[in-house]
């Protein structure tokens, strides 16, 4: 299993306990948190080789962030340090009728305004097998675009693999602008992760019988938004994750992938959520990790949606759940009996 | 839309965290709460000017209590200051088959002494459009009866809509008693809330087919009970809600309202509780301010019971959801998905 | 209501708060627990005298366990101090489909290196007319099945009924070791409870048509196992815990006692889990309260399983409920409504 | 060493976690205490059978309050039960020129409220050679001051020996109040404990010298307040401490005993307070141990000093330390050098 | 006693418990603060009706912060609304040798980017007696220094009373930035107060024989520097505080004001710090309160330094202390005595 | 900076919050600590390349352990997995008299079980210039000495400095087997660290004129019992630090270093403790990254006195005071003013 490299910006998420909301507040958990981060914290908790790439204040909390991932045996060494700050979000969790917020105050971090020279690829890539990022990062402005550029040029001329996670972020940026910036990048893509609605806000790519609201989507749709994704960028495969929201408490989950031949889908679970934030980047995180790993299409699509399954059972982004933990949902475990 | 004044006592809450029972816990959180104020916070917070009456003693705790209502924009300056205490309950909360309990230590409080020279109604009532009292100010005894009749006199003198919500509590007074004194404060009501029990404990007004434990009534039931109140009283409205006890963790709660011509019904929500305490006074509180807002019956109820949907997602008595959060669940947004 | 006393392990319990995993977690709550002593607890709470035998190490700890046990009014004058250490476990709650999970310190213990002169059984089961122990406490080795059995000894002379929970533990011990020392232990018992993979753990007593990871048993299987247990050791009952794991979030509960004319069934719960550990022991209690106290089968197996229904929608292991509130229950009130 | 028995109000005790002041707080930790349960606590700690007498409301804070007793293995089966509420007092811990602040909610309390026909002293004092009440019992007013003559005319009869700590609470009873009150039960007290402010607000007796605010006062002066508190009651013994406010972070603190024949001084402690709050019942519950079991007076008065000191070195009212603990500072190790 | 008006920053301000370092802390403590903020806190505390202004995001975090503000009864009517993001500060509390530190995350907020068209002065000053602001506010830099212009000359035009607190922050602007910009606003000031390190960096002032680090300086030196400012700016007073460090834990803390004629010192507390951030803002507070109330000098100083020296040993930057307790400790009650 | 190695036992601290006592606590800090671990913490926050090497449990426990030395960059890459458990301690922290409590849990842990062959010291010791133990490591028994003289005999093979901090505990094992053991070990060792008490009990070395209760001790005793460790064991340097135990609340604390020529001693600290465990741990990190660095004896010894006077300014064992603070007190700023 070759090292796998992932850049993007690396956050600090302050939430308060349990179903509190922000405005009745007067405490905060700290956690660090960011798309790409938590797809390598997923990755080397699986026991592959990270390296996690960002830019980070020179401060406490900077500090704290780096700290946070070496915790779990993320490489840290090729972050940039200096800049004015780290990016914060506030999670309210939901419950019922009531919707999970989250409130960004990202505006102006160290990672945003990032300059080219502040990463030398040639050096950050070297053994590395697979390159991770999302559509947030390019979102961040600035040089952000060309710095993504300037790193999958380099995986193109290694041959490393490379994934993208679309993640729209209607707060960062315009669909028009999205869509121009990534169509850019998506030549070097190999893998790229979506739900549906990225694909139609980025893309345009949607699908009929469609409801975002409700999660209610049948196999074809799904089949159809993956096909158009892997045929317009020459994808090796395309991944797409399946939510149905039926309240903030329960949700359906599941997910499948299309390889240009076929489409694999993995079993549904009803989740009674605990903090379903970085479900999808944990998904994202299983499944390269599955496929840097040489695990076949269904194994894979299996594996990565009973490991995001289990991190949407448990607190903050990070997913803590093991390879033994993960196999055994995916063997069809779930039944939640008490392990002594 | 007219300022808003209520009357009414204004606690300590005091609960242990999560599913803790009292019996467990090593501390406590504090909050306040009440009948009146607990409505009086939400028309507060939905965006109409409200006053709040009680008296409370002078000390750390009355002080508290009253920063705890300016914090929501609810105007404190006509409360009585003195007397011996804050009234205090303690709650801890159910799940599942173990109910929810609710200890009172109230006894003796600075309202339930107050006496009628406490308030000059003529000067707290000036420039007021709406006057909301519950059943249980008058159940405090002493001259709570004779202060809330005072109250009514002047809103009669002025025009002034009145709403009650019945509130029995066995543990304050007998039906009997609760009967008699209602019956004398009923003539200046406008506008009655209360749920089926209360129609039935204080005025013995019942409907046929009910079931109060299982809380399995049919919609003519409820019909029924509000035409009986509407026409006894020559309310302008009934207002009655509808909880469906499955559990302490799952409720189903729905509202009507009749005005003498029609019955207009809320949808019914599932609720997965995070504090069902305070769900019956955000509906009040609601109604009041859609009603106070020139609303239509439909609009009101359905506003109403989305509002107390909210609440009961939420933790303490007072409901902090928003106009645009009501709103958006009203419109059928229940799918809990993240707002980013 | 003869004396119930009570022999096994008393432990330090160390769990996150709420559904943290207990890599996330920074801080630890600390109760105190163990098979018997639970059992011991809930029996004290419903109003019987109950007496605790353990050996705990002379510090702090120590001393905060038999704090804990005496705080319930259990009796802990028998108690043995000295050893090393009191033996330590951790909890982590599951959610959804990911399990609970119970990670065990209790190696070296004091009770597991007790010796059979630390405890005067002839002194310690005077008055007594119930003795109960689990499985567990021969389990821990050394000269502990012995302990058990002088105890069981001192029950038979002295005519006291005799209870064990099988409780089969793969950590401490072969199915092989269970089973023989068990089969040594048993003509002293007179009640035995068990859950179906205890009696096929222990002693190879299975049922047709049976599947443990799911729960799924029909109700002929359980009394095919009650009547082998029954017939094999002449008990006068053997009662068996029913649980079907939905998940680590939703579990059914109920239980069946056969006195070797009939089987008895409690009706079925379905349980939100607040916290399911814990759960066995509160309802060995609570039958062991019951037919101590005289009640018939049907009677002792719905108090049982409301009593141990309850545990579940409680944290810890010690069941805070009353009498009052298992009555409630029994009877049929299981809509959850606040109890003001 | 002969059981003691003590007779009070036990309290519910609510305060902010450390430095925070009351309207600051959004948590309050639950402890109970009160003056002679806090002197009965510390007696048990200590080694010696205690029994502890008041009334508390049947409810969970009064299970709490007794349940916590028992915890410390003081017996509360004479505890008389009903009645409205458990007393609660708010403690706010003071720091340098801040001082500590403590707010009463103890009206209307059951054992306020209590009638004689509630104690049935001949059963409870039996086996009893000690007993213990302050001067807040009667201050509590209606039948407290019959029930406490009751109890002590039965000590009286039995020839037991009777303690009594001044305590003079100003928000409960006036000056002249008290010194009517006290004076009729002083005749039946063999041990007075006071503080010299106590003496000059109960009884009008003063030394010269002192300064109560800044806590200055020679030692002839506090001999001579013993000395006539000793002459006009005919005291075995009248102990005084002696508090140095230099703020409310660090106190002098001492004491004095006088026999009738001579005054014996303890050493004063420089004490970095943790919690004040129960320092003086702390030196009540050790002098009464030590004096119970035969301690000379420099001993006991030594003992009860060392005792009371690390009581304020410690949070909440009941005192923590052990025997050892306080005999090795009794012997002059206060160096504070960790114990492995 | 005229309104008094306050302009500047209000921040989120989050904070470990206790001494724990930021790289160590799991949760923070949310709060709200800002130099002009607590002033107006304190100022309202005290009695007087007090307007605060500042611009916040319209998100959760703008509406907790003005709350807050509301909570302690500062009129936020005229925030105004909108830009990106509140400033947050992060407190680490210091001990002993060990420095307390503040890190800010404060560029880009909704104030820094405020506009001159946000706040119409005319409107906002109507009624006011007194206007404060600290050289914080136009060290945000953009178009704060001419804002802070604007609202001056509005003061001048209606005689409204002007007091400046200078307190230089080094990371916002550089000593020739401040001392450009802050001479210009200089020429409205009625009352400046600082510490003797601002008038040296921002005008360049200093007197002999000082030492900020060790905080040495005579009283001779004090006047000196008040002297200068005085008579450079035409000041009605120049008010200086004076902190002796001697370390994180214990400080010496007094104050001196100088009217031209005459300098007054207040008494020099000995502090035992629970939380020193906002110590300097409760003296211009409590100093504003005071002269506006019309206290002499002499009671001015007295009284600010008084407030001040509370509030450092209380949590966070508002201020708690009631006027009883600054009027107890001004008459020379520093004993700390427990008040029941 | 030749990167640093050090073994020994890497324990779960547990502790209550604040001031707490353990019998009072319901809720456990969780960290990590060991004498050795602390040192390799300090070493790596300072900037040089160090590795840890233990023995830990196959499970979460572990886990936790190795990621929390990760977290500070201290390379766990040869930690061995296996055996039955982490030891664990409990601290509960004194104040003023109280002093503080150490209860070990570490009998038959990992570590204390391990076996020779668990450590490939050729492979571990690769690249390595200094390695570093204490004393509690053999004193954990079975083959841990033997562990111990592998690895310092592969260090004497290379050449590899070696430091032992002598850190007697006499729980662990008498003073005659402690001698006999670590005279084996001794002639392997560079640099001894001790405090007096060490020298004595181990070596039964001692000077004339010292008190260990009170701390007292002077100069010249120190210089005496360096010079006696460094002839006996022919060492390059003795280091002993001092502490005088005012109180549980506060501390002196200086050290000294004797290098055969001549004793150099640092400053003393009068340091108000918020936590002391750990504080010797840290001299010694801090003195074995000076002397690595190639600090000179007086520099070494300022820079780990004022590392370790800041370490107990802070909460649990690991120092995260960074070097900058560390020089910036040892260049003598003490006065504890805020950095913002």
């Amino acid at each position: 299993m070759k090292k796998v490299a992932a850049f993007g910006e690396l956050m600090l998420r302050l939430n308060p306990d349990g179903y509190l909301r922000l405005t009745q507040a007067s405490d905060l958990h700290m956690s660090f948190a960011g798309g790409e981060a938590n797809a390598a914290v997923s990755i080397s908790n699986f026991g592959t080789d990270t390296v996690f790439v960002t830019k980070l204040p020179d401060n406490d909390l900077g500090k704290m962030a780096v700290r946070e991932l070496r915790k779990y045996g993320v490489n840290g060494d090729h972050i940039a340090w200096g800049g004015p700050r780290i990016g914060i979000y506030f999670v309210e969790k939901g419950a019922s009728q009531r919707p999970s917020r989250v409130l960004y105050d990202r505006g102006g971090s160290s990672i945003a305004l990032a300059r080219r020279e502040d990463f030398r690829w040639e050096e950050i890539l070297e053994d590395c097998g697979w390159f991770h990022f999302t559509g947030i990062t390019p979102a961040l402005g600035g040089e952000c675009p060309d710095i993504c550029r300037d790193a999958l040029r380099e995986c193109k001329r290694r041959g490393i693999t490379v994934s993208c996670d679309l993640n729209y972020r209607g707060k960062l940026w315009s669909r028009k602008e999205a869509g121009e910036v990534m169509e850019g990048l998506m030549e070097y893509v190999d893998v790229c992760i979506a739900n549906e609605s990225d694909a139609a806000d980025v893309f345009g790519i949607s699908a009929e019988n469609s409801d975002i609201v409700t999660g209610e989507l049948n196999r074809e749709g799904y089949i159809s938004v993956a096909r158009q994704l892997q045929e317009r960028f020459s994808l090796k495969a395309a991944a797409i994750t399946l939510r149905k929201s039926f309240s903030a408490s329960v949700n359906g989950w599941s997910a499948m992938i299309y390889t240009g031949q076929e489409a694999y889908f993995s079993p549904e679970y009803r989740v009674q959520l605990v903090d379903r934030v970085g479900g999808g980047d944990s998904f994202a995180g299983a499944l390269i990790y599955a496929m840097n790993s040489g695990y076949g299409p269904q194994h894979a699509i299996d594996f990565a949606a009973a490991a995001s399954c289990l991190k949407q059972t448990q607190e903050y982004d990070f997913n803590q759940a093991t390879l033994e933990e993960v196999n055994s949902l995916m063997k069809g475990n779930a039944s939640g009996r008490v392990q002594r």
